[in-house]
């Protein structure tokens, strides 16, 4: 069903878009601001993929980068539009509707700033299901919509127009060589589709999920409620059905470094009792969880470190020696898990030599009463 | 005068362009090929740059990329048409003629492939007077033609548009960072300008120039004459009047690397009987002659390292241990050494400490009769 986003519903859909951020995406503390900026008492119009029409014509948009830059070099609030409104010119067409390309982190927040600054409504889905390190790790592109071309802006008027055909992955390449001469920050519309390209290729109601989980967290907590049993009912209400906790602990090491665009590093998590510590390597995001050689949950399925008590989810920028954390594992809806799907953003996209393997298969344990 | 360019002209103009490439520019003689199997027995229409209309539309047309890399990997030919067809498609106005960027090394051959291609007319004229590594100093620039939105064509169909408004060093970073991605040689379209721009910005005459000065060596050498007299009295005829002798000796060491896409290094030239050695830096291109401290020719006049006897030119990659080579200096046209000029591909642009002074008030001597 379609409906209306306000500047209320912000806080919840943040916290829902971190945990989703699985550590990465960038924080859409920030883009919240932004969008709350823009807004005011204004109202936005989120699509169900559902309703919208065939020929409805959609051009997603997004914000790219190092999510260790992005925190320090806060946007001015204007690219994502001017993005938008450069493929438009460059297409001959104007958009109807915005989308996100990744519903984790704060590109849940761009699609939102853009829709406030042009009224034009946002469709509740998006080519991610999560966060992603790379342009290239969309399920737009795994069920053959095309990336290209792509406009760039940048924060002093840049315009920048990537058409590399079918090749997604050298589009990315492109794309990251200019937001690095950026300062690490660049803004983007890509993925232009029609609405019957939607409903074929895009994770559905992710934006919806993510208000919703980050409203059950914040209600329980309210209520003096476990708010991990709080997500848990609520991820039984979408494609992400299975929650599992994989660790408790207190972080112990935390290696990070910024390289080629991407935050790149591990987490090493110790057991507050007897036992082995986890370990979560990331690449912007979550991307394996381990402990002692014993999978416990990998991408494409969503690894989310959060605080132990509050279930507040923390980014890998916010991990910090002695935090006491949960670690989760929520499973991915199926169309994120099939061979082509596992191809683009499972394990061997990120030169993992682990096979996939289903949370739910895994020794992660159900949520305790 | 407007002329008439056949497959003959070329072996000269290839000759006389690695001249005035000073090192670098990219081996014309790759360029020569590629014109040469497109044209076949046909002609190409070099207009004279006085002789234009005001408001014809002109379009140049170069490759970007370390020159040690275009030796090592030669392109398909249809890119740089390809890179003008993109910057047409994008500004809605097709191009009256090409033009070169740059009429030292593979870049005066560039625009030829276009106009063997699609029959367009070449301006002769262009936007360095010479080469040099970046695509912000030109001419052009300096007075006042921007060189965005610039389009860029790679191997496998990939088209990118780069418009950084008067930003011409922005627009050179991101081609450079696509060019690298590219696997180190991009081509590309860029500086649209009309014919009455061509005359107030660019230097006149600069194709045909370079072909006089091969054919002067040529000439010289088949008729047992001396091809360093040859091409001082061609270079009389010129903007570019003043030929000095700088060194003469043998190369006893080349550094040489290729990062961030240019090929930097120095080489040096002991002289063949007592004396100090003669160094010469280079970012692509040479940009300083030194004699034990004594500045003997800096950038933007030419420095030309060329066969001892021949007067072949050698290009920075040619350089070998234990050749024989005379270091030649060549004054610049007076638009190429103003104030402005200066700033843009002036020394201080290439981060050197010394001030520019006019080869001709240096040490180096008249060519002996």
């Amino acid at each position: 069903m379609s409906w209306q986003l306000t500047a209320a519903d912000l806080p919840d859909l943040a916290r829902g878009a971190t945990l989703l951020g699985t550590g990465g995406g960038g924080d859409p503390y920030i883009g919240q601001m932004l969008v709350t900026r823009v807004l005011g008492d204004g109202e936005i119009t989120i699509l169900d993929p559902d309703e919208i029409d065939d020929e409805l014509f959609v051009i997603p948009t997004a914000q790219m980068g190092a999510p260790t830059v992005m925190v320090e070099k806060i946007p001015a609030g204007t690219e994502p539009l001017e993005a938008l409104r450069t493929l438009e010119a460059h297409l001959g067409r104007r958009a109807e509707a915005t989308m996100p390309i990744e519903c984790g982190g704060i590109n849940s927040m761009i699609p939102l700033i853009v829709a406030a600054e042009s009224g034009l409504p946002v469709v509740d889905a998006d080519g991610m299901g999560r966060a992603f390190p790379e342009l290239s790790m969309e399920t737009f592109a795994v069920y053959g919509v095309q990336g290209s071309p792509l406009a760039l802006a940048g924060e002093r008027g840049e315009h920048v127009i990537i058409d590399t055909g079918a090749d997604n992955r050298q589009m990315e390449s492109f794309a990251r060589a200019i937001t690095i001469k950026l300062g690490g920050v660049g803004h983007i519309a890509e993925y232009a589709m029609t609405g019957a390209d939607v409903r074929r290729t895009a994770v559905p109601r992710t934006l919806s999920m993510a208000l919703a989980l980050g409203r059950a967290i914040r209600e329980a907590r309210e209520a003096h409620l476990s708010p991990f049993k709080a997500l848990e009912q609520a991820l039984a209400k979408t494609l992400y059905s299975e929650l599992r906790e994989l660790h408790v602990g207190k972080v112990v090491d935390v290696e990070r470094r910024t390289t080629e665009g991407f935050a790149r590093g591990r987490a090493v998590i110790e057991p507050l009792g007897p036992g082995a510590p986890v370990e979560v390597l990331f690449q912007n995001e979550n991307l394996v969880a381990m402990r002692d050689g014993e999978l416990l949950a990998i991408v494409p399925d969503l690894i989310c470190i959060v605080d132990a008590e509050t279930a507040e989810p923390i980014t890998t920028e916010g991990l910090r020696y002695g935090q006491r954390v949960r670690v989760l594992g929520i499973s991915t809806p199926e169309l994120m898990r099939t061979e082509a799907a596992l191809e683009t953003f499972g394990p061997s996209a990120f030169g993992l030599s682990q096979q996939f393997l289903p949370v739910e298969s895994l020794g992660g344990r159900p949520i305790a009463e």
